[in-house]
């Protein structure tokens, strides 16, 4: 009998995710793994950061959703090249998914490439894609006991964006518990506030990720 | 080779669910499993909706959490006997968790049980844990694009309560566009609007809890 253990899946996913990075660092291509609870606000956030970025970067985006493509319109609109993953139920992306989604197009004009996972604090945590960089979304309106009920997706970031902020007023979240809670789990992570409505703190955000693309992704080919 | 495929899993899960059932009935008691996203309000709901039903209604609940126990503590506080079940990673509850969880228990003295699921607006719709009511949480906050996004649990759904509608001024939220959403997946299902805190809208949900709890629920058993 054959006996197929998670964990040589997860380790199969592992072993795609780094072919899918060789590949992302051969193009000169930074990736971002953007995690996050159903209406966390990933969406509405890259639509600030891209105005942010203004013509620093040249963006595009991969949605993963379990069906539609809601979120993949919105940005078509502003001009950004989007590929749509339809998990078909699917609670996570995983390093197959990115391969094939990735592999025919056309990256060589692009900085940076976002990948909006499933909306989920949970089963998105365990799947290396190949990113650079995972960044988790948490919204105010979720409430602050977040990093405390799902720790593992927070551990595996390498930073947190708090979102919402304009509800701050209107909901029981104590900023500095969750930056206690980050630095706990995560002591690496880098912690902004954001209100993407309002514009507040995308600009910080924008010239980091501005940073980190440009220093961290090595040169284009040389074709 | 064996091979397991998913759906022998989850029929395996449908046949626990049918035992968890034909127990909780020959107790007369009545279960509802409760879903939605990570911070959607499902425990602020419950703590509103156990003072609205007051002696009517004699509840306990079973908390399901990736790790800790935050909402356990603060239902313990107000007096209801609570089962914690850490899943240590797993998404989603199922049918042996629930078993396991209840063998023990004494619910001579209860009427209604509320199983408060892992938030995860995918992982959740998938498994019946012997449930007479599927009740799934929408936050206002959350935006009113999540039933095209997330279809598959708001279909097998007996009710939606959207919650946090205080948040309704601040946020991009057409309640019609839900309603019609909802209606056009689950035509049977109920659906309310409720702000936990302001207390808004609790008392229908609770006389309709209260109501289909007695008419439903068997007589209890007879020893």
């Amino acid at each position: 009998m054959k006996i197929v253990a998670a964990k040589s899946i997860l380790k199969f996913n592992d072993q795609l995710a780094a072919e899918n990075r060789a590949r992302f660092n051969a193009l000169g291509l930074y990736v971002v793994n953007l995690v996050g609870s159903p209406g966390c606000g990933k969406t509405t956030l890259l639509e600030g950061l891209f105005e942010q970025l203004g013509s620093r970067i040249a963006p595009a985006v991969i949605e993963g959703d379990i069906a539609g493509q809601v979120d993949a319109d919105r940005l078509k609109q502003r001009g950004i090249p989007v590929v749509q993953i339809n998990t078909e139920g699917m609670c996570h992306l995983d390093a197959n998914m990115i391969g094939v989604a990735t592999s025919d197009e056309d990256y060589s004009h692009i900085n940076l490439l976002v990948i909006e996972n499933v909306g989920n604090l949970v089963c998105t945590s365990g799947y290396d894609l190949g990113e650079h960089l995972r960044i988790v979304v948490l919204s105010v309106a979720e409430g602050d006991d977040k990093l405390v009920k799902y720790p593992n997706i927070f551990q595996r970031s390498d930073a947190l964006i708090i979102t919402k902020t304009d509800l701050l007023s209107f909901c029981r979240f104590d900023v500095d518990r969750v930056r206690n809670d980050m630095q706990r789990l995560a002591p690496e992570a880098e912690i902004f506030e954001v209100s993407a409505t309002r514009g507040d703190g995308l600009a910080e955000v924008a010239d980091w990720l501005a940073a980190r693309c440009t220093s961290a992704a090595p040169a284009a080919s040389t074709d």
